[in-house]
């Protein structure tokens, strides 16, 4: 059997937390809280199972939370998405990815990248016969080269993949960076894939510049998110698509031979659950909380810190500790310092050095104190 | 924007679902049972979430329900599949089958499909660039031609896909078929995708025949099953894949970047209710009595029943009746006699009338008779 992905291992946030597991390190590699969820959502969905909510839903999701996807996006951007045209609920983010490109990008086809780049972006274009071209940012400020993104954009350009705030560097997107991006898709036929999981974790008090708010972004976009992020249940694997009904109808077909619908309880608690939207407005200042006690902890330690104004990432600079490679730091760190770290070379196609690794602070804050006292040692 | 999929409209699943709700019509076109699951299961699942199961599963499934499904295909057919590198839970059947299919078909590959089959599967296999190949068995008995199946093998063959018991024709491979099997493949390279999600409904005292038990197959197979149909809860959209170890490393680099895992909450009480094996062991004489009951009161009607040894479906030819076309035929008996059915023409690729519709007797015995009463007036 000759492999469609010769070059794909084990995704680094699994090698990393079987790692932490291994050697009791605190884990702050792979994304994910180690808090529970609001015990309310819980009971949301367990009423769904016992209501008999059991069999099949509607492809595209059951309409509650299709309706409730779409209000939420119509409150946040001022941008109606018809629940029953232009949004389907997917089994998590990944999945609305790979299913958007399955959809859209044919054998041949460029998809402009932008790295670092979450590790499920490339191997799912090379799955659709597509080739990814790269653009490139670096540390310390990951600033996005307009240029460089404008000359990334061929005739053979299909899509273009964005991802605001970002995984891994906890940048975010600004007005002036949406009204650059329309000027360089403007007059192509270039479609957006934006990956907004981060979408309720902007900081300081900034907006979440949706792809939704700008219109002429918007009429080319698959805007992706995931309630897995937003309320603590990132096991649930349940997450979404909104775009324009053209757009949508070709996502659709490949999604009910994805995976044809989505679990219909979780999908009904979670409708029910989005009636409230306290969770989801009050969660910029929860994570902003844990964000300036991490920081300050590391202020403390010989890690440098690089910029976070949004994800529960916080990316720092360990040059001043070791010189070695970022995947050999992150695993003596979690070997011999007891803190698990993912190496940022890992969201580049090739061979990239810069002596950061990334910090998941989706922790309680006892957890991060004990990290903070681990790395303080160094 | 060009279609990956121009020749793919709305499943008929939800075509035929959304118009026997449109017209009140009793349902017994798509798949699923309209009584409701265990309790037990759906406490199972209640407890896990209580208990704080909501983080991410590894990726290839939660070890206790990669364990489970390990022990009852041991049980059921005295293989042992390793939990840790040769069983993968996954978002439903479906997901299995194209995540089968995109790692292992490389473009221009042929892949041998039988028809009538599943509608997932030719979309599947274009959308990894390979090229179906299709042996066509025909109404009332639907034989399978293994002279035929042998002459559509070719070296350019990379898989081929049974199902047993077959959707739509209640079809079951018997120990006959599997050594005719077995012999076609011997000596290629071919790999086999064998879809058993109606496993556990083979009637009379037959077993089920698993690629499985046969070991020159099962080298070289991927088995796909499903808990939605053997627990009652097609909604869950919890399905696995048990395979080799080098196979299934293939396959779950696919997986990892489809939807990386799998709701944790409903493995772990699908794990939990799997010790009990008296559920899954007690369906064949459950739906065994629906399949008798079902036939005894189409007997009365004009209606001409063909066999069904398994699944949860009865195909029936209609031409005493009418001269309509499949899908005409379905629709009109949707709409004017109110009982729902899939057209068995969907099932082929190409036009193909044999005057044969599906309808599923998963449902309620009050159902099931008021659908026999409608259809008594035929
Ligand atoms: C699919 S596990 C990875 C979780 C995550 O989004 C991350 O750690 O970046
Ligand atoms: C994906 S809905 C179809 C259910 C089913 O397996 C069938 O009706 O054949």
């Amino acid at each position: 059997l000759t492999s469609r992905l010769p070059n794909v291992g084990t995704t680094i946030f699994s090698v990393m937390s079987a790692l932490a597991v291994e050697h009791g390190a605190v884990n702050l590699g792979q994304g994910f809280p180690d808090f529970d969820c609001d015990a309310r959502i819980v009971d949301a969905v367990t009423k769904a199972m016992r209501d008999g909510h059991n069999q099949y839903p509607p492809m595209a999701g059951v309409a509650p939370l299709r309706e409730a996807i779409s209000h939420k996006i119509a409150a946040m951007h001022a941008r109606h998405y018809d629940p029953n045209t232009e949004i389907t609920v997917t089994a998590g983010a990944t999945q609305a990815l790979l299913t958007t490109i399955l959809a859209t990008v044919h054998p041949g086809d460029e998809v402009v990248v932008i790295e670092p780049t979450y590790d499920s972006y490339v191997p799912s274009i090379e799955l659709a016969g597509g080739k990814p071209v790269f653009v490139a940012l670096e540390a310390p400020d990951y600033a996005i080269d307009f240029d460089k993104l404008a000359a990334a954009i061929t005739p053979r350009t299909r899509l273009l993949m964005i991802n605001t705030p970002h995984n891994p560097t906890g940048r975010v997107w600004h007005a002036d960076d949406m009204r650059r991006l329309e000027a360089i898709v403007r007059g192509t036929n270039v479609l957006i894939l934006s990956d907004e999981v981060y979408e309720h974790m902007v900081y300081d008090g900034a907006p979440h510049e949706s792809v939704a708010r700008y219109p002429e972004l918007a009429q080319r976009s698959f805007v992706v998110s995931s309630f897995g992020k937003t309320f603590h249940v990132t096991g649930w694997k349940v997450g979404y698509v909104a775009a324009p009904a053209a757009l949508m109808a070709e996502f659709r077909k490949v999604h009910q031979f994805n995976v044809f619908t989505v679990n219909t309880a979780m999908q009904a608690g979670i409708a029910d659950y989005l009636r409230d939207p306290a969770p989801y407005l009050e969660l910029p200042a929860f994570y902003q909380q844990k964000r300036d006690t991490f920081r300050a902890g590391l202020a403390n330690t010989r890690f440098k810190l690089l910029p976070c104004e949004g994800t529960y990432f916080q990316c720092v600079d360990y040059t001043a500790i070791s010189d070695m490679p970022e995947a050999e730091f992150s695993q003596w760190l979690t070997r011999e310092i007891g803190v698990a770290a993912i190496p940022v070379s890992a969201f580049y196609h090739a061979p990239h050095e810069s002596g950061v690794v990334r910090f998941c602070f989706a922790k309680r804050d006892s957890t991060l104190a004990t990290a903070l006292e681990r790395l303080a040692r160094l």
